[in-house]
């Protein structure tokens, strides 16, 4: 058998040459985390590397995701499918061993991490799915959600904001089954951290009610042990373990912020190995070494057990095993077509003028009564934005039930726990927040966008329309900047209609949506049953003339009543006009170009944009010849009728502008 | 004289006044701070209502922006150029009063908040600011700095991950004038916060390295003065008062999340002034009340004194005297066009192809060395981005001296920090961190755009350009994020003569301005001097055709060279081709029609614009016959070069498609 230190030392050994031999990547965090995942790993992590999908295997985020090479080198040594090859191809174009871990990329990877403190809160989001599902689907003498998630962070982890408003929440939460091992190397990229990272670490996370452990050798797999089994043991509160440790551990570089990120050089190496006592070839692991790493014997009997478990539970909960699977796999339940027709009834019952804010609250409370697996929450305005219904029950952590959180004023910590949630497998998480707000959340968004996660934004106050909490409040850019994001549908509904078929698309999509909402009453607008299906290929003609058009109209959201309004006032001056209402651009974009041009046919130049936000996304589709209406500076704090005057949104102003491009356009020819 | 009561009671009654007659506000905040309001603005606090820019005043910073009634009243009563008519006209179209305060809009308004937590982490800057400035220019004998920073905020700041970026670094460099009074009154707009902020908010900032003084009773004057004193004594930390208040006070709401964000009603006001002991009258404030409050006389004296001070400081300083002045009015020095020659000739000296990022460094050599005001810093990534230069000095907790900040992996309190900083006077800040994680930073760019303050924000690794780090670093929506925000000047120079104008036009802006950088090396174009003074004007023809061009490339940054490329291509197609370096959208935005379409002639239609982000920006100048060459999903981790030709981004590709499109016009015909 080999030693621990030599099972850590392959960790080393292939991290440092992979990066060696892609000329680029982080040794530093693996040469001095590897004693800690050594630790981790081979001692008490439950997981099948033949299923890395098993649903009851325990949870891993390298909150510190430069450090991917450690992870590569654990998962290919315990014995998932990822080959040497893989290991030697890392950061190349297709491999399996990106940068930064990529969830979807590698089997094994559960969270796509890199921008720093957001693993770990991404992390408070798969504990507490294992909580809540535990609660939900455990029985006496049938368990069968019982898994940890664990978490690797580092210092800058530990600086971000994001992580402090996660890990607040996770112990007021009281997450027991979380465990973070932060590698306090008191290095950062710019050096010692002393000047800028003073903070006592341990008593902070005291202050938020988290069991702190150490700080212990990092290095000594005796304190490990002992720390990760105090974790284990205790199940009231999150357990934040303090690892000190040598940043590139027995390189010429350690305890260097110049080991961070950039290969070691084959001169270091050579020592690095020595220092080790490890041969001095790339990629040379021991067979000893193999088999003392390999976890898939071992797995499969833990999956086994489990799959006995779970066919007892079977047999005696049948309907609640079901359900489980079903929510695990992601699928939507059988009547879901029924639940679809309801919501849409219910956001368009009503006939006086809604804000669609409220009418995605409408088709909220139907949808968190017929879908279990959906999780709300709020950053604080449940309310406001309209995502507390009355099924919705807070989450409470003594009983671990509940399908609703209040996260506070916390933005990007909801973001981060609603991927979690969503990464987890058995939920489908909505959080809401005032479109202006989507800022703080952007980089989670990304993230979920990059993952594909299924969840749902709600952003309510969408434009000028907040009216007197003025431009702090007011979104301009934030519109396009969602649009913009690779990835993610941004719907703008303009009705009950177009907010129950943004939601339906928002179930139904594999990726996250957002929902922009208004504050303000929106009237509700005649769709014929055949536009139904129009409205869920992101754009369609709402109101057409007889014959070819002249100009067209486009608009989303609260404008789309302005443009039917001046269309209006052009149809009494004879002129034949075409309103668009393009509630998601994303979608719009994915259809064929033939339904593109028949909703805005090419040859048709005249045409005129209007948003309450940033116009500059909208010359895509108003072209060389049209017109954009929409706000170049910030807002203004007044009543949002008064501001809509004065931004020239009124369908009298923006008749008036399209009047002047159709007389110039006839000048023109 | 009246009471103290009846004095803070007069803060009540016009607020709630204001937020009746406005049918919108927030009541409950400033009801239950007014008596904080009154310990603090009547005891001890330095200004002069008279000179609201009084250079050594006190700086208060309301990080409870929705308090805003409070601080319009404390301003209209202290006798600030605020008139009755103004606190009337509460959240009106063109009012003094906005709903949230807007620093610019009233006077006495330091910062322009609302989002949650950013205040108090713009205080730390304004706090920083101060004590910098002592270090620099007082003198034995001679103090002429020498004020406190003081910030009210509420629970919902101290969720905010923002606020526990800032305050870490606050404790870390022992700011301490900074005093904070936190509103402890438990109740957020979700209500009691128990199930979401439950952490020991004392122990937290302890652990940051704060004095905590309290909890105490926030409406219990001699409490509060006590506090108050002690906070002031502690000068070697900054210092958090906890004050237990009740939101809503005296009014039938209190201490219900109801009384935050809506009027109370008429019959409600009866009842709160009944319960106060106030006339029921609106907008009434007894004489006596009125004279209490008037801080005019106490302020001219305070700033006579002041002014004494500074007139003897001049005689035997009289050198730093005037570099005071001019710091403090943020005028550049007379030098400023010959240091604007040195950063061009610096930044085009090298003849090997370079990067954007450094060739910026390579300016800020000479910027920082001849501009004193410049104070830089970045979050833990100096050297990738080039922030830290030869004469940068990191911050000296000890001495309070430096120009360089370390602010850690913490990039939106670096911009709070920066807009302190920008918004204090004295300085002109400067911070970098890589274009994908301005996401993080993105609400505080808004703000600063917002204010109109002059800082400099260094985004490198701009692009898929950043190679193996893959799609978690490499930004695609954040360029057009950035250049849809209001008032911001974004520039993505190609070489280092665009680099060079770039840090021109950013000094000389009134505004702040994003400079977007390429990690990886670009060539030293050529630029005939006749181009320089068109590079400010942001787009120019860089290469021409003689005769009409039949085609424009458009290009930015590091396209710009590959767009070059592509026209040598086709003109050996016998093509006439048109290439436009366009380094700021926004800055061209601003010039006349004339020069616009002497760039970009409006009957030219086939243009292709590139850049390596989201492509739909460019539709705005590609026009509805042109074509946009970006990266419409997110990236990938591989090799630079690589990915730039997986994404087509190559002088061959490029030129292809540009061959397809003459050739599809030409069929067209």
């Amino acid at each position: 058998m080999p030693t621990r230190r030599e099972c850590a030392n392959a960790i080393r050994t292939l991290s440092i040459d992979a990066i060696e031999q892609a000329r680029s990547g982080h040794p530093g965090a693996p040469l001095g985390m590897a004693d800690m995942a050594e630790a981790l790993w081979r001692h008490g992590f439950k997981h099948n590397p033949a299923d890395p999908m098993w649903v009851d295997r325990d949870r891993f985020v390298l909150s510190n995701g430069h450090a991917s090479m450690l992870l590569y080198a654990v998962l290919h040594l315990t014995g998932y499918d990822l080959p040497l090859k893989e290991v030697k191809n890392f950061r190349q174009l297709g491999s399996a061993t990106p940068g930064h871990p990529e969830r979807g990329q590698t089997p094994g990877i559960e969270m796509s991490t890199g921008p720093l403190g957001q693993g770990i809160a991404s992390a408070v989001g798969l504990a507490l799915a294992e909580a809540l599902l535990a609660s939900r689907f455990n029985k006496p003498g049938h368990i069968i959600v019982d898994h940890h998630t664990y978490a690797f962070c580092g210092d800058g982890c530990l600086m971000e904001g994001v992580s402090h408003e996660a890990c607040s929440l996770a112990g007021t939460w009281g997450l027991g089954k979380l465990i973070v091992l932060y590698d306090a190397n008191s290095i950062s990229i710019d050096g010692n951290i002393e000047p800028w990272f003073s903070e006592d670490v341990g008593k902070r996370f005291q202050a938020y009610h988290w069991q702190v452990i150490g700080p212990i050798d990092g290095h000594d797999f005796h304190a490990l042990d002992e720390a990760l089994q105090s974790a284990r043991e205790e199940r009231a509160k999150p357990s934040l373990i303090i690892c000190k440790t040598h940043i590139g551990y027995a390189s010429p570089k350690e305890d260097q912020a110049a080991s961070h990120g950039a290969p070691l050089g084959a001169e270091a190496i050579t020592q690095t190995k020595a220092s080790l006592g490890c041969k001095d070839e790339p990629f040379a692991v021991p067979e000893n070494v193999y088999l003392a790493w390999d976890s898939r014997k071992e797995g499969k009997a833990a999956q086994d057990a489990w799959q006995s478990a779970f066919s007892a539970y079977q047999k005696v909960y049948p309907e609640l095993a079901e359900e489980f699977a079903r929510r695990m796999r992601g699928d939507l339940p059988k009547n879901w077509p029924e639940i679809a027709r309801k919501i849409l009834k219910a956001a368009t019952a009503g006939q006086k003028a809604t804000a669609t804010r409220v009418l995605s609250r409408i088709v909220l409370e139907t949808l968190v009564k017929d879908l279990p697996e959906m999780i709300g929450g709020s950053a604080d305005l449940s309310s406001s934005v309209g995502t507390q219904v009355a099924c919705s029950v807070p989450f409470d952590p003594a009983s671990c039930t509940g399908n609703y959180i209040f996260y506070g004023v916390r933005e990007f910590a909801m973001g981060a726990i609603m991927n979690g949630l969503a990464a987890h497998g058995g939920f489908f998480p909505y959080g809401g927040t005032f479109l202006a707000f989507s800022d703080q959340a952007k980089n989670a968004i990304r993230l979920a966008a990059m993952m594909g996660l299924r969840e749902v934004w709600l952003f309510s106050h969408d434009s000028i329309g907040v009216g007197e909490d003025g431009p702090t409040h007011q979104p301009i850019e934030q519109l396009a900047s969602l649009r913009l994001t690779p990835n993610l549908n941004v719907w703008r509904p303009c009705d009950g209609t177009e907010t129950a078929i943004a939601w339906q698309s928002a179930v139904e999509a594999h990726k996250p949506s957002c929902l922009v909402l208004s504050r303000q009453n929106l009237p509700q607008l005649e769709h014929p049953a055949s536009q139904i299906a129009d409205i869920r290929k992101g754009a369609y003609v709402i109101k057409d003339c007889p014959g070819e058009p002249e100009l067209i109209f486009i608009a989303t959201g609260s404008e789309v009543d302005l443009a039917l309004k001046a269309a209006e006032i052009l149809v009494l001056r004879n002129h034949r006009v075409r309103v668009v209402s393009m509630p998601c651009a994303e979608v719009f974009a994915e259809q064929d170009a033939a339904w593109r041009e028949s909703v805005l046919p090419g040859h048709i130049g005249l045409r005129v944009a209007i948003e309450a936000g940033a116009p500059d996304y909208w010359y895509k589709y108003a072209g060389s010849k049209g017109l954009v209406l929409g706000i170049k500076s910030f807002g203004l704090s007044a009543p949002g009728v008064r501001l809509y005057d004065y931004f020239g949104l009124t369908a009298e102003k923006i008749a008036d502008k399209a009047l002047d491009l159709l007389s110039n356009a006839q000048a023109g020819q």
